[in-house]
């Protein structure tokens, strides 16, 4: 799938959320998202919260996924692993570099580094498995 | 920290969640939290969203080691470990059952079982490091 | 499986490693495993290594699934998460309670507490996911 | 600490396993390690097991960091998250290629990909949070 068919499909089957994220790049394997950071995304001090890291990261593995095998929107996350490394920065948007690093016919496994948009150290790091349901 | 104590602190220190949580029970080590679902928690199906369900395990671990600490708003979530094992049950709230395993000088951990109201079986797992500020 | 059964397999299926461990209790979806420690399990001090740990969490779960399905040599462990929390006791075995949280067609779910014998505080948190091949 | 200073730490403190793995190549915030297979590493069928592919990842993230602190042999690991994505080839080498994404005062986290040797898709994927002792 394609950047645009990637957002399409976010749109039309996770309507609540689509509006949070922008699909910056995608490549075999490999994706790059942005969260949209607004207010309901930060705790006290201007930081993104844990769970709008969660969001971000959880979303590009899956589109990541998506890209490489079509839209299947039953794909679920079963495995999630964070370490929460910096305090992201105040004011700008989370950008997440996703790499996937197993596509089974059962299992995907992919890992993400969560960036401050402008920074190089990244502010988070997770690694997430996806069951892949069968091909209908 | 008793029940009351720290319903009041997580309204005054993170308004924009209190509402979403309700502290069942608090004893020394342990506490039960409920993540009281409404829309905004849920995804397409009825089914509540990953982040809902890594904020409920997070605050539930944060406030079973400030119960035990006092207020110290500043612990910050290192590590976060999920396995994602049932679908929750749509139409019911979530119920956080945690336990502090290790409530070290400079780290705690908690682990956590999270709870269709009703269920017999949890809905996930989740461990999660919890760095504390030294005392004022 | 009974605990007869079960330490008979795995002198069967693992006997490098068959001798390292000793099955104390098996109920439904739990076990309890004890590590025999010996000079191989230990780092400088005397305190149990990681390698170890991980090997008796890791036999622990696999075994409590087989107690559940019967033996089948070909389960792999897919996903593992430790959280180490304090120094094991020197020159004590290392015992294992492991309950198993999902026992699905295709995935297994378990954690387990270890303890340094004698201690009521844990020395580490695991779990892991294992995949499950189909019944020949 | 160069590669020398490394292999030679590793042989003083931890003789026991020196003899494992070799130091393949130091940069700043990265290491390449090997195991080097033997007998006592493999499971039935030539793989390498769980065990042996934690310690490699745990000395690798060790190092990682060791050459960039200097030596102090009381660092330890507090969380490790694996996922074991393919079945090690029989009869070569593995080898981790780590990097270390924090390197806090306290804490610092690095990650790991393992791969069998002349291989292109990892075997495994770790990540680790050592905690440093203060310099003494």
């Amino acid at each position: 799938m394609t950047r645009a068919e990637l957002e399409h499909f976010i749109k039309e089957v996770f309507p609540q959320v689509a509006a949070d994220f922008t699909v910056e790049d995608v490549a075999p394997m490999e994706i790059t998202m942005r969260l949209n950071v607004a207010e309901r995304h930060l705790r006290p001090g201007g930081t993104v919260s844990g769970p709008s890291m969660f969001a971000l990261a959880d979303v590009a593995i899956y589109l990541a996924i998506l890209a490489m095998i079509g839209p299947r929107a039953l794909a679920v996350t079963t495995n999630a692993s964070f370490d929460f490394m910096r305090k992201p920065a105040a004011g700008v948007d989370l950008i997440a570099k996703c790499r996937l690093l197993k596509l089974g016919r059962v299992l995907a496994v992919g890992d993400v580094l969560l960036f401050s948009e402008g920074m190089e150290a990244p502010v988070a790091r997770a690694s997430m498995t996806y069951s892949i349901p069968p091909a209908a």
